[in-house]
């Protein structure tokens, strides 16, 4: 089995190997711009360290990887056309760079890319990659639609929210290691395992990022802390102290929404966080949805010793600091 | 093997009866919508003809033909973005009824959609249908990529124009013609024989658009003759007359590409165009690009009776007046 490490370089190589056509050259630069930004390579590594559970090289599993990895930054150009976004890993979006149409179109053919990665599988578990990768690539565009519905809404649900959170992003963490796994020469029952962990690592890593945005260590965390906070994002932890906060409290949060003093803003509604014990309430549901996920992965029917590495991940990334 | 009509009938039926799921119903609304627009289904039932010439039940190739089908919608709802169209088939734009960021992401699960209908063909030929596929969608994304730059310029030649139509028009009557091809077990040459009947009988169908723009039959053309010339669009037409005309009669033309006395800017380019034989120039393209199509019919290796349905639609899609 290879460390993560290698496997993140693994990825890395392939992605800079990639040739896409020169011709035209708008239509292909957005795609190579946009996989060389670099980012976690979460879903890829995933995706290998999926496979290599059950005895399989990771290298027999990289287009498999590539198709995911190349899904993913898909939805990342049509989600910052939709959510107006400027900046993406620090640098300019691809609308902003190339226009919004250059992005949708480039957007359009990254798909088709993926689908060419996958399609040089084996025929053996062609159909069962695809068929995997159909229902995980239409839960994105589902979660991205409740999202966008979700921001003109005032009356989210943390059952909405969860399940909003699950379609965005955790389904997609569930169908790369189900991919890997399905590559890999997993049984049915194994695969739906590593799915399983997936989805539900998926939620806990989204929760931990709701709590990063407030509690993050400035100097660590990359971003602008309380950003969510500004935007008056729902949150798990908006959407909580909604539902908990009364009386001149609750006065004081709808306050809050129009103030345009952010460190104030981010102060007040901090401390009401802090009041209403959010942080704990989030942490706690985080935790279920690790309990849930690791659950899963004990059902695999593999010797323990081979999970260490996906373990070992796992808990660094819900104990990162950005 | 079935008429055309039969095959038509096979085509709305299919499509009637596919479900969508009913939530986001902002998601899948738009689908729905597009697809049963109508419109000549011209693409599906090439597909299900093709599929015929190898004695296969069309039926067989139901799910290939709406994998085209909803490909093809799925191109319609973003290339209306980008070309700010408000009207299709004089019905609302999918952006105009749902706003542009709904369109965008119908747009997305469409295409995985069309995924879906794919990965539904047998294990034998799924690897060669996912190949033709995906390089049919990506040829249509390069011709759209090729159609927005030429927009911005004013020296695109002949050769470049027909080679964007290649791409954005008659790959796909090729793609979905050697899709039918392998769904009806043709040997790897007739299925390539079939794609190139398909390519350049496409180029020589959207040559026929351009031609009906300026000399349709108002009554019968079914949209306004001469939107092409208002719009200063670069149809095969203006691009030949540009290479022919000259002096004074080039000074004409130049001056009525800002007229905004639409029929008095109509009446003019067409004078200009008979003047220089224009539209003898462009049968002669089509017929051209008709005879390398009928000439890789012929190569098609089956009974010369089973092709009678094909090229009797060909010749009734070339001889239409809409």
């Amino acid at each position: 089995m290879h460390t993560i490490f290698e496997l993140q370089q693994l990825i890395e190589t392939a992605i800079k190997k990639i040739e896409y056509p020169a011709i035209p050259s708008k239509l292909y630069e957005p795609i190579s711009y946009i996989m060389r930004l670099g980012g976690k390579r979460i879903r890829p590594v995933l995706l290998l360290l999926s496979s290599e559970l059950f005895n399989t090289d990771a290298n027999e599993a990289i287009e498999a990887a590539l198709a995911i990895e190349t899904f993913h930054n898909f939805t990342l150009i049509h989600d910052d056309i939709m959510d107006n976004a400027p900046l993406r890993r620090g640098q300019d979006t691809v609308h902003i760079k190339w226009g919004v149409n250059n992005a949708i179109l480039s957007g359009d053919v990254m798909m088709v890319e993926a689908n060419k990665h996958l399609t040089n599988l084996d025929n053996s578990i062609l159909k069962n990659a695809l068929h995997c990768f159909n229902m995980t690539a239409q839960g994105v565009c589902e979660g991205q639609q409740l999202d966008m519905e979700f921001e003109q809404r005032t009356d989210v649900s943390i059952v909405e929210y969860i399940n909003m959170i699950r379609l965005k992003t955790a389904v997609l963490v569930g169908g790369a290691m189900k991919l890997g796994a399905i590559v890999g020469g997993a049984s049915d029952e194994d695969a739906e395992h590593l799915y399983d962990f997936g989805e539900n690592f998926g939620i806990a890593f989204q929760l931990q990022d709701d709590i990063l945005d407030v509690y993050g260590d400035p100097v660590k965390f990359g971003k602008q802390v309380g950003g969510d906070i500004i935007s008056n994002k729902q949150t798990f932890l908006l959407l909580k102290l909604k539902e908990l906060v009364k009386d001149s409290d609750l006065v004081l949060l709808e306050s809050q929404y129009s103030n345009i003093d952010y460190p104030a803003k981010i102060e007040s509604i901090t401390n009401l966080y802090n009041q209403y014990k959010i942080r704990d309430l989030a942490v706690n549901e985080m935790k279920r949805s690790l309990d849930i996920a690791f659950t899963a992965l004990e059902k695999v029917n593999i010797e323990a010793v081979r999970k260490n590495e996906l373990i070992q991940l796992a808990e660094s990334l819900i104990d990162r600091e950005n």
